[in-house]
């Protein structure tokens, strides 16, 4: 189990730039980072173009303590995610025995030379797997490789909970409102100010008769947040807010 | 109207990195430039963070011929696309006369001092309006500013729609095949070559028993286009493929 503290990602695609499909990884990614205690600070949508993904990914393995990529894994030639990653560590490419070996068991005598190409992967990448996760995940250095088909990303997500852990876990209230934005600002600066170590955000909902405006309290001090939210509370007029935490109406449903 | 031929998108706010929001507007984003036969090339997720979003769109604005960014337009202390944009122009911000006008019609006798703060625009900054959408979009240089709610996001591509265009239509064809990918490399690597200016995409399916590989033919010349499908076409073995442009099951439906 490895410790760290931020991460990235990387979703590749030229599909999820032209409007064909809608990229669905990011947001399971961010939900399990942060169930995991873990800070993700960025994502970056590409297509499938080897340089391009080879300098994004040289900048976000060097800014961040674990980088995810999304997609790009199959066999044909706009699959380009495990060179772009060999390029990006100024590694060769090579056959894994390992993976050439599942590949052979899987297809049996239907294996066809396209096919042995998924087992092409960054010279020194190592194989990560779980008793749940058959197939292995590549990952080289702190970059993992995921598949980008939502259903086989979601699956692969497992290895990552297994392997890798945050600082510490995440402590979240929120408070929903009938005010709105122009109305809280100076209340919200005020709760800023005094408590440096929580996030506060504010988000405007539309067309919702129950509420106006969600106030979030994030932090990794759960006595902190919970003093930020004593503050904010004191602060806001007769009437308010309308819930805590819950939405008060149907509207808003927590991300599972 | 202008014709742009590349655009990036930059995607703003702690909650689409936190796991509690899933983010929505790339693919209306990227829908629509598709339409204007504009390329989207890449999209960043940032959150909150002044410093490191001027530093984003300096990078953005410089390589592509638009940029639209989504989110942080409110007046609360985290909202900061406008202080971006202007630390990435190397402007200051001013109180645009117009926006005030408007938020003091707007809010009347409730209006705050805090409201005032979404008129706090960087300096030199454009409004573009349309006889459809009142409130005005802020625009600096090829940087267009519009808001993250989902609902406002798309009400406010129209003025996009009313103001740029890309060079001429994409032209696109798909083809759905019972074939894995394995079995394709070959035919397609051929395709691949022999249509240097058709862009080649190839997108397994799992858990669908109507098909198993979606291939996908793009490109600004139709007629090339057309000569790809059908070189495509000829290769594949009786009995495919599946369907042309049409899912074969009700799994596949083009985005609207």
């Amino acid at each position: 189990m490895r410790t760290v503290h931020t991460a990235s990602a990387l979703l590749i695609g030229n599909e999820l730039l032209n409007g064909k499909v809608q990229e669905q990884n990011l947001f399971t990614l961010a939900s399990t980072l942060r169930a995991l205690g873990i800070s993700l600070c960025k994502a970056v949508v590409l297509g499938d173009d080897v340089a391009e993904l080879a300098r994004e990914l040289s900048e976000l393995k060097s800014r961040h303590d674990l980088v995810v990529t999304s997609g790009g894994v199959g066999p044909t030639h706009d699959d380009v995610t495990f060179e772009a990653v060999a390029l990006a560590f100024g590694v060769a490419r090579v056959p894994h025995p390992t993976l050439t070996a599942l590949l052979e068991a899987h297809y049996g005598e239907r294996l066809m030379p396209g096919h042995l190409a998924m087992a092409n992967v960054p010279l020194g990448a190592q194989l990560l797997g779980t008793s749940e996760v058959v197939w292995p995940t590549v990952v080289l250095g702190n970059v993992w490789v995921f598949p980008g088909v939502p259903e086989l990303f979601r699956m692969k997500l497992v290895v990552l909970r297994e392997h890798v852990r945050g600082p510490g876990p995440f402590h979240s209230r929120s408070v929903f409102t009938k005010l709105d934005e122009g109305h809280l600002k100076a209340t919200l600066d005020r709760v800023v100010a005094a408590n440096p170590n929580v996030e506060v955000g504010s988000y405007p909902k539309w067309f919702d008769a129950t509420y106006t405006t969600k106030i979030t309290l994030d932090g990794r001090d759960a006595s902190e947040v919970e003093r930020a939210l004593q503050q904010l509370l004191s602060q806001l007029p007769e009437g308010e807010p309308q819930a805590i935490d819950e939405g008060p109406g149907q509207s808003w449903r927590a991300p599972t």
